[in-house]
């Protein structure tokens, strides 16, 4: 354990990682930088300063990370509809990559030879900081206090901190939550606490960015979204920079009652686990995303990325963002976006997220073809009948030949 | 023309068809046989009995497939979670096998050497009857007759019943809607008049199954669907039939305002059109079994049906429910559903149906690993640290020679 | 027919689009401007001018298309490892985008509004024209001979020709071929005459570009191949241009009975047919590119690409090279090819291509942590545990719960 | 480590496994129940009896699987053409979970709680044995030596054999090979020595199941199988087990020079690994599958097999054969097997494997429809017109709308 100098630890300024901070100094013996991100979690990161110093960190990384964070990667995740196991939005996922690589980097600079984190053993993070830091740092050293340490038990925890001086109150945002949970611009998670039992509803007092549907105004409100190749880049006319769009839809999802989500998800340790989620914006984006390319979108382009979606999703689930398939697909996912612009209005109400309209100039919609009315010759009916001779020639064939779809066997 | 001497219609005792049962007779010169199904249209089918003998039809079919419809046909197909580019639930997709079926055992029945049916050139409804058809009886003759005819205004076809006797206000249901219907247990569809602008709004008044989210009650209300194999057996702890069990579910949904959907798709024919669809069910069963299989479902298993869905779904779509490849599907699919036994308990709440808990006795949640709490040795966390190493030591061994993850080119 | 002015052409010098030429000036009352192009075919292209000038065509286009044709359509099918249902490399299918291209190209310069091509209306190559004249001028009109005119015996080709003056030994190449042949620079095809019966075996007098294996030098050959970016760029150390690469590789293979392929496809048009292919360049290069991958491309790049490869090799057999599902799919497999840089050595003998050797400095093969000998701590084994633990969690959990693997259902 | 105490070793009855043998009783201080299997590897079984009980050894298993290995392991996986990275017949892969199943079997018989193998921590097949083992019998332990024990030269293994009593030359098969080899009834794999470098080409003395092509017979030789569900049931006429097909395709297969590979592969552990293959049966079997397939199998049928093809390859090769996905797979491959009847008639020489005719009862190839003669009306061309025309409408839309499929971007 002696040959490690330096270690860029992911802080947040909680018990947790302070405990972290100060048992790899003591454990180690070695140097620990702190590096604590906005990314929109919604709490003040500037005390951080102040709480490392107080660890006897000497170089501290405190950074407003939230518009490259939507920018470069949540707005690329969403160009592909992607959704893990056909609900959930990975807001916690999606976050991790960008701090990887901001670890690797202030390594760098800071001359740090190893990294760490506060995540847990069981989870996803842990899979997801590591396989990032390895991708871009393949010789970098990782510590994971908590698949090492014996402080296995809240007890223990506490006691260490009395040990060595490290205010307990640090986590007090109000009551202390039962829960586990991470926030970003994208969402906010729970986990643990009763919804370890999945037949358990989860309790009103959980949420923290929503208002239930219930309690969502009665009117409901009408917003249009502009989007230039795949991205939203104003609301209502307004141009907005990335991470202000997600946190206007965050504010007015939020307070429509949008974007929760209760779902039991498979975990790429092999585990199933329960989690609870609000992600109101990310909810809008994702519908409006799918109607702003039904207009003009190729079919044959969409049904490519809807197959391959579900393999990009599950490569971003399971932590390889830093990899050659995900740079592959983004290339293919990108490539079809050129296209993707003009507005979409959306209806928001108690929960729902309603398409009221989409336009664009780069519309594939041709009305003179598809209408029911006389279309003047632009599109000749009996073009179907060999169209459908064709397609049926090989079923045709089969038939003939005595095979039965009826049964296969 | 000649050759054709016996012709099987799927008739619907509406305007159009009648028209072509009379059309049919005169320019072929052949007899016609009408088949009227009850697909849970929810219109009576009983006075067709009397419509087709006004028009000289001899044979006369009329069934209530409602059963075997939900069983056969809608219930294999939510097993897979299907949905149509992200949003359509294939209402009018999945009933056309079912039509196409019987239109030629009837044929065979029947000594019948051709079908017809009412559907256009321009859709998908053509494509999905005609290759049912001739994949179930290969030397079969279509008649399509709004491929064939010039009876292509109103006005042309107004002129055609007055000429020959047949009663216009066959079609009064009310008020002439402005829109395309189709419906069966599953679905009702709306096309055609303003929704072919895309960016105007459906009218409230257009919608028949369902009331707004707005107009739905104050009060939520919880169901809860008993699974067995994939398939919901009882709500509520009774015990219901597949058709009961949509019947009763459009009931409650269509009640509390859910199952709305407006889309621009991408038909087979190669042009996009735009499409309002009223499933309130379907918009239930698809949440509910999401939520029974995230319990049940083997993570791979799961994923491996999430990768194909997209193509099962446009297999259907397109109309190629008689074929090889869906039926290779669908051993595929059934065969992950053994285990998909259990509870789910929804919320339903002016158009949200809300997850609030699912159980089962064949769940592979094990609460004992998930644990945040002590697992008492259940999981190993240093596993983690290997599972991680390894997993990245492709991405390690990249990034030694030289390898950038940041950027592909 | 009468709206056509002026129609492209693709036009081989050969009887059949002699024939055309003349049917169409005569049919539509229109110009015709003729195209010949050399894709290496093997066959002088010059004499088309007097053939043409001949048939009383006033614009005559004939161009050398070798560079364009390997560098831009087969180099990059071939950086996917294309095969269509596992053995056929696509020889005629990427030719043809660049004619259709190219006819569309000259419809545009010359006024032309319609094309024309000799295809039949039972095969692909129709489709393939077709389709990217379509892509590429949506308005252009398409006159297909073989689907309209009643001279569909050779009887009555050759008393059309005799009525019209068209000299009918215009296609005499040494003896009449019993087959239909299709032949560029990748490959030369035979389909028809004695093939019709799939299990008569072909005739050795027949295949014209490789002597049989039996015939073939007793004494193997090694070769060196070159890579950049996917592409051969040299061989045994001589850079080359693509098209110089194929040439000399056809030579080679066909000398060393290298390349001939006898299979059962199935066509987009819905039948199946017998063909025989000769590729000797392009089954050397397939073998070869798999080879260079194999040292230089990430496993879950080559994993990627292996999953989409009959995907593309499908768009591409049915005629969508200018389809954007194409493109993005050349966007993913264009982006993966950046590090597969190297030599490929080969040996060819009766036949076969055998890999003897690949090397690469942007070689993934790290032999300090392959070897079965001592690697001095480059891989600790015991991570293997870890993995192996985590990867069989899922599979540990449903065992306990009484799921048996044995048996699905 | 006192826990454990029975195991069931996977035993060869050679060297390494003598140690293993030796080592765990001594180090776990537990009873071992050796388990040898005649999978074909080509080496007598029946000397493992006496030479474990030399090792103290009370419960020995040895049997012959070479039936129940080709049957329910070889055959289903050629079902599917199943190749790894483009190349790779997986030989060993699909014994491993045969053995695996065993071992777990044995141990229930046994009342073991623990298993053991031979395998190394760099390799796959520690990966496909403790997967099995795990899936079979959650709760199992698993002894892996080389993982583990501090013999990592082989001069530590002599000196443990001269302490113990080992006898040595118990693993002379002749000269002690330089490779690491693994065979049975498929396949014969090598690596290690020279062959890690890639760029070597591997010595002619290597290999031993195949003459090269160069010493094969100057006559070919043809042979004729025949299929019933896709599987080989008879040879040139006579009625043969899996097995026997197996063994006789060996011999004649490799009498002719045909099955050697050597290939670079991607190992699931996160290495490339060089290995050289003799497959002779197994490459003849690849190629006549496909054959039998292209006569009898539908268009869509076999595109959706080869789709998921390669992930079919991966779950073996990784290791997850008795998992639900590897399950449900096939129930989706032996569906579409149940046509796939015919002979194939095979030309075998010098290394090469050449289709000479294909035949079948359920032939989907229609000479009638597929001719280039006159087919008398059984395929009427101007259908193709209407089939090209709407396929194209997506790309002409577009294109109207002023899009380049000559640019994405």
């Amino acid at each position: 354990m002696s040959d490690i100098k330096k270690v860029v630890l992911a802080y947040s300024g909680g018990l947790d990682t302070s405990v972290i901070a100060k048992w790899i100094q003591e454990t180690y013996n070695c140097e620990v930088v702190t590096f604590t991100a906005d990314l929109g979690q919604g709490e003040e990161v500037a005390p951080a300063r102040a709480k490392a110093e107080a660890l006897g960190i000497k170089e501290i990384y405190i950074e407003d990370l939230r518009e490259e964070f939507v920018r470069d990667y949540v707005f690329p995740m969403f160009r592909a509809n992607t959704i893990y196991e056909g609900e959930y939005l990975l807001g916690t996922s999606i976050a991790r990559p960008l701090i990887a690589k901001r670890l690797i980097e202030i390594a760098n600079e800071t001359g740090a030879d190893a990294i760490s984190h506060g995540a847990t053993g069981k989870g996803n993070d842990q899979v997801r900081f590591e396989l990032g830091a390895y991708a871009l740092k393949p010789g970098v050293k990782v510590i994971a206090p908590w698949r090492e340490w014996d402080l296995t038990s809240r007890e223990k925890l506490m006691a260490y901190c009395e040990q060595h001086d490290i205010p307990v109150d640090f986590n007090k945002q109000g009551k202390k939550s039962p829960y586990s949970m991470d926030a970003n611009l994208l969402h906010i998670s729970y986990e643990g606490g009763i919804l370890e039992d999945p037949w358990a509803e989860a309790e009103e007092d959980m949420w923290r960015w929503s208002v239930s549907p219930e309690a969502a105004p009665d009117q409901p409100e009408y917003i249009e979204l502009t989007y230039e190749k795949g991205d939203i880049v104003a609301i209502d006319g307004k141009k907005m920079t990335p991470a202000e769009v997600l946190t206007y839809l965050n504010e007015v999802g939020g307070k429509h009652g949008i974007g929760r989500l209760d779902i039991v998800e498979n975990r790429y340790v092999g585990m199933k686990s329960r989690g609870c989620y609000e992600t109101p914006g990310g909810t809008i984006m994702l519908r409006a995303h799918r109607a702003i390319e039904s207009l003009t979108l190729d079919r044959e382009a969409a049904h490519l990325k809807d197959e391959l979606m579900p393999k990009y999703a599950e490569v971003i689930y399971n932590g390889y963002w830093w990899s050659p398939e995900r740079l592959m697909l983004q290339e293919m996912i990108d490539a079809s976006q050129q296209t993707v612009n003009g507005d979409v209005r959306l209806k928001l109400y108690k929960g729902n997220v309603i398409v009221a309209g989409r336009r664009s100039d780069d519309s594939l919609f041709d009305e003179s073809i598809a209408t029911f009315e006389d279309d003047a010759g632009a599109y000749d009916q009996k073009d179907a009948e060999g169209f459908i001779k064709l397609n049926a020639l090989r079923l045709r064939i089969a038939a003939s030949k005595g095979r039965s779809p009826l049964k296969l066997k």
